[in-house]
């Protein structure tokens, strides 16, 4: 173990981001400020049908990140722990914002564990404004005319209001 | 946030370890692998009425820990957000094992972060092994005379069996 | 607040109601004695693809809740907390089955509190004997050629029974 | 059902108040504006050993409550809901602010129900900055040194801290 | 495992029946109709200090359960495993409730099963009108002089009401 | 109730198996000690759009399980509690892995009991190193390239495989 000591540390950030909210900031901020380097990985799963396509996301991440000078933004196909070991992330990081959260991200911790034993889930606690912030409610308030300042930032919904007009 | 960068990294996992179990030793090594530093902080609360004195905690964690390079044995008394502080850490770690231990530690999470913003409590999943595990239950089997072989090291369960003879 | 004292008031139970349960008519009896005012408001949203049309949802709820006073049937679309707003409510009246619902209900309160604050989101908790009852439960069962019969009103499992055959 | 139409409505808010803090005032605000009355009923339990007497915890309260209009501060022995039954209240406010809260919750609110039918438990939702506020970590942050600001009145932080000294 | 088939097959129903309610009996009728053998086994646990004796609860449960041909009253000290390897138990009855019974019950089974393999712990579902019910509750209702109809047999409400006169 | 004593107990362990995991199967091997015979029963619910058809899901089953004596393989259409009733079974079985299992399958049962009071559902515990899983993450670990060694046994991942190509 004393050999990991000292050693520059990673952790991916993984999600659709479709689109990135005050939420995700929030626990990626946190983020940057525990390990060296944080790769943002935009998950570019093709069943899930997102509003934004990967490249619309990444370019939104990428400029809301752009003062974070330990944060990288990227993507990625195919098994998330997959993509983590190929980067030699020592942690992948999660945001929990409420119980219902936890079991969805207990069994996938554990599952993760078990295909790549050596990289580990980190679990942050969103501030308590963000609780009951996700994606899909903003883009049901954006699409429904509702305003989603304070979810998330401004050019983000105004990419929204484009999409959802 | 950018000078945060390539800082050497302190953790603080704070705790009763009345006694230590192999579920604390567990967190311990995953947490020892994400920081350059973890300090296991012993609880002094003279309240709480604890089998083992704070001194006797912290023999049994030193014995067992030794091995371990960028680990230390501390305690404290008094608020624990006050302590890790005083000790510049950048981290709480926390051990989630059921859905059960969500809401409390979600509650202390929010607390300390309004107490003192700079530190940031990580939590992290046990190995799905001791998810039934705390000094509690190994307490109580072994008070009754059962065996807590694979639930606490040797030299713990050893003790254990002075103690509670 | 003290202007608020002894005004009238409004409270709206909405829901998609497809159909209308008696685990609904439960709560709606409750909230009918603590408000002066309680408004149904069936949610008319195509993207769900209800079983039911809204105006067909809205026939059955007049019918089985004919003999409440202070009770009144209404539909909307778009966002629930706009329509609230607009029909000057007081309070939202949300029903408590089991703690499954409790994420998505705290969430939805959370958001709809941003949104507009001054309408208040106000849970009751449904008889113990409809706590595994749902729509969705209901069109299963009358589906596979079950019966309904303490479930719905009886006009509710003929109407069920018509549109399932 | 009629006949409870546009009839003045009553609400008891119980609890132990040991001490009053900023989360029970959250409720209490919200539950004002939907009654014609709130009672604050501070639970007189010998039982519960609480820090302050029922007399101090609710001269406590009517320093804090003083400018709401509609509300008034009282204590019982007892069954709460026997309590309830003579102020003939129409409702039991509960402030509900985590999962953690809700069995016990609808436990009581059925046994309640059980009790005394006519009587309806009310949930509302504490204000997401307050879901990590409880009377006892107060008292455990104040008792230790540290500051109770944003969570108690400044009067009741004065009161614990000349207690807790 | 074809050589346990058609054995007679013994569950042992632990707890603490301080004093037995409804509930208790409502799962004990349905695990009777499961197994050959039910063994209620009264925990006779000093620490814990009953407000009935041992003797008491197993007096009262005596009396109640004189109708069920398949089920035996006993009591045990120490771990309850220990008892049901050596009374050659199948399986271990506990009944479940609600949400939050379930992480203490999963924890229990888990170390039981570390403890003993042969043993499996099966659970029950209550009927829904006894969610809210536990001895607790009752012993708090007929203490403040309510009545516990419904929630015990007649015999251990009366028994109550000379324990707390 | 005597004449329940001894009477030969058939139990239905009911599911889509699409594919069985060996989770699946840990939960069986433990009913198989509890009960004389039991039928393990394939949903064959078209509107679901599993991977595998019922007869292969059944194929599967029956290879696996060929070793246990008292273990059937059958399926069924329509409401599971209704095949149960035709077999004559006394319990049904589920398998609980996780608190989100917990109220879902709480429904299930008491919706079930209120259709067919005879028949109770019994729950065991998974092993606690099958908490995380479940047929559809096999799948999608499968579906990516990934091994589902020790999630399934070796002829299931190799049908997967041929499907999932």
């Amino acid at each position: 173990m004393a050999e990991n000591q000292s050693k520059h540390k990673t952790a991916i950030y993984p999600g659709s981001f479709d689109p990135v909210t005050n939420g995700h900031l929030d626990i990626l901020k946190r983020a940057a400020k525990l390990f060296d380097k944080v790769i943002v990985a935009v998950g570019d799963n093709r069943g899930k049908k997102p509003l934004f396509t990967a490249s619309e996301r990444m370019s939104m991440l990428k400029s809301v990140c752009k003062s974070m000078k330990n944060v990288e933004i990227d993507s990625f196909t195919g098994l998330m722990i997959e993509y983590a070991k190929k980067k030699n992330a020592d942690a992948i990081i999660r945001g929990l914002r409420a119980v219902s959260d936890f079991d969805y991200e207990f069994q996938m911790a554990l599952i993760n564990r078990k295909l790549e034993g050596e990289i580990e889930t980190v679990f942050i606690m969103t501030a308590e404004n963000y609780v009951y912030l996700n994606s899909g409610i903003v883009k049901e308030i954006v699409g429904f005319g509702g305003s989603a300042k304070d979810l998330v930032p401004k050019e983000v919904e105004d990419a929204l209001r484009r999409k959802l007009r």
